[in-house]
């Protein structure tokens, strides 16, 4: 009873504040974050005796249901992706992807490793705050340039084909961060690469089938419910692909993302491809992301603000000039006008899914931690600060966009 | 690890039987079960250190799986039925429904009585028995009237409508039986009436509220994806039902139903209808209830049948002939021809996915045990028993009726 009641509450709340971001102009995903982040703050007030804050202190249901959004949450990226619109115009973009990646990781890499006190992970912290730079939403973004009319202009296009860039490069740069965080003589060089190669062996297997796996297996099976049938095929093959992952030393998302990614209407079928994105947009959305955000949301502890500030300021610093000017920089180069340029840079700012999902991999792999270990204020509030500034940047990230390429003449009459 | 490769095993070979039982003609529910029976036989022959055996007997994955799905089956059967096929053609399908649900429930209830041994438990299980013999399954039903081309006739919705009321009546019996399992004083007249009160006053809540919650939820708001906001409503709308069946001392399935029951095309359009559909029906039949069913399947002990032999062939015969004529000679008054209705009654022979919904609530509740108790062989095998007896009117059913509506002289020439 008590898991139907928390469940209940937790989503009315989240949904209402994501219904909430959605009518100011915000994806949804932000209001849901505020939502965790808010009733963590209003029952660190000291409501004992609530009936939430017992039922989170004692239930594992929600963290559960966490862990299996984040499934969904990476095979539902991988579903709305489409692996053709990167390579329909995939050099320009690749170059700005890999700026805009490249970048933020390095300008966050160094920042942490700046500040972060020696110790055994120091490495990857330093790269995991790297890694969670370099990450680009692409919802927030695509809904802004959808807004202005502008998703299939050229600067529409560049960044939303860098921004999947970005992404599986985040989930790459993830493989290798597990293999540092788990093991570490894996910061040998020896290590590092013995990692890489694994990476590249799981790359090139589940690419490889991924181009032969669902034409196949759709050719040879037959259904008369066929939606079900799809959803099972999916899910075996996300399941098949994630134990690959693991198998190879990586976190199975990496696997239900690319089971999603080969999940194409062209190689699928329109129909059956149409279903699945309902299917699985529907069950993440509706259901499993939101609460999978307020449970990220409710381990914020909002005093990392004034424990470090100098740390989050130079975190949202390194967030924005590093995609201005890693992404901005090549676009510029490519022939773009300096307000395209800037556009496209400030487009890729804003961090999302992906971001908290790698954080709460790294949670659960013990590199991050929400519990005070007393040793160092930057260490404590690592998580908070990250999640705070993936909060920043994402709101951010559309009120910027939407005055850069409206201009500021036009003001708000549209919305 | 273990759980992604445990889950991807289950679901394959799980799927693998389903496939294999719709292409027998058989429902998808029925290989499923078999599935986990068979696997459960084959791991009794002693596996030891096989993987699957020593992931099923750690993992609680499976069984919070199962209990998932036993959710999402509840609410997918709500959604798949119309109240308004129902009320059409009240009056007669409730005449056959009654009898088709009351001969077997007390038929069951005799028997059971009657071999049953004396203890704190004896009332709960006779009438847990009488209770999964009152069930009809529409799925197996449905789908061979409408091979037959048959499910708009008199005989196809006579029996469907009734096949509907007889599983309302099954899960409101349900929820008198958790009473009378949870409270041995609930056995007195008072307790009964109690029990009865508080059913009436859930289904009191539940359909007024049902009748205008989802309309007026659909008025208030408006959203960009429909399909997960639609998705958000459902699952609200479940789990407080759920809630208020719980606070009224009934099982949080029966919410979760008719929650689902309520959510129709006329009440909230019918692309919001088609869309959740596809949802709820291709993730439950897709992968929640197949792990279900397995879950129940690998529960079973096939030992039943030497070790009480007796006591299964009466069940068949009362779970046969209870409905054969409890619902048969109804139709026959009501002015049906012999042959449509011996097809009726035989037609609502099947048990299904309620009759194994209601088992597994009765083992989570301890009216039913798995494990052998060593006091008496038909309490020890009570559970597989009744599971066994689900399996054989579901594949005979459609065999029986085959035969009696095509005639034996048109043999299997079609299929």
């Amino acid at each position: 009873m008590e898991i139907l009641a928390g469940l209940l509450l937790l989503l009315l709340l989240t949904r209402a504040f994501g219904e909430g971001a959605e009518r100011l102009g915000q994806p949804a995903a932000v209001g849901e974050l505020l939502a965790g982040i808010v009733i963590a703050a209003v029952l660190a007030l000291g409501l004992d005796g609530a009936f939430l804050r017992d039922w989170l202190g004692e239930s594992e249901a929600l963290g559960f249901i966490a862990e299996i959004g984040m499934f969904f949450l990476a095979l539902s990226a991988g579903v709305e992706m489409r692996p053709e619109e990167i390579t329909s115009r995939a050099g320009r973009a690749f170059a700005v992807a890999l700026g805009g990646a490249l970048l933020p990781l390095l300008l966050g890499f160094l920042l942490a490793w700046s500040v972060l006190p020696e110790g055994e992970q120091k490495l990857a912290q330093a790269a995991l705050v790297g890694v969670a730079m370099s990450i680009t939403a692409i919802p927030v973004t695509s809904r802004v340039f959808a807004e202005l009319g502008l998703l299939h202009g050229t600067v529409g296009r560049m960044v939303i084909s860098a921004a999947l860039f970005d992404d599986i490069i985040g989930l790459f740069l993830l493989a290798l961060l597990i293999g540092l965080g788990r093991d570490g003589e894996a910061a040998s060089l020896t290590g590092l690469g013995l990692i890489g190669l694994k990476v590249v062996v799981f790359f090139a297997i589940t690419v490889g089938l991924g181009y032969h796996v669902y034409p196949r297996l759709r050719r040879h099976l037959h259904a008369m419910q066929i939606a079900s049938l799809e959803f099972s095929i999916l899910m075996s093959v996300a399941l098949a692909y994630g134990l690959l992952a693991m198998a190879l030393g990586m976190h199975w998302i990496l696997g239900a993302f690319l089971a999603g990614l080969f999940f194409e209407p062209r190689r699928v079928g329109a129909k059956a491809y149409n279903e699945m994105r309902l299917l699985v947009g529907g069950l993440t959305e509706g259901f499993l992301a939101p609460l999978f955000f307020v449970h990220i949301g409710l381990q914020v502890d909002l005093t990392a603000i004034s424990a470090v500030p100098g740390f989050i300021a130079a975190l949202l610093a390194v967030a924005f000039l590093g995609k201005l000017l890693g992404a901005g920089v090549p676009a510029r180069m490519l022939g773009l006008g300096m307000r395209d340029s800037a556009a496209v840079g400030v487009g890729m700012s804003a961090r999302g899914a992906v971001e908290l999902v790698v954080l709460n991999v790294a949670l659960a792999g013990g590199i991050l931690s929400v519990e005070s270990q007393g040793q160092h204020a930057v260490v404590d509030n690592l998580f908070s600060a990250l999640v705070i500034v993936a909060v920043v940047t994402t709101l951010l990230t559309p009120v910027l966009l939407r005055v850069l390429l409206r201009g500021p003449q036009l003001g708000d009459a549209k919305r």
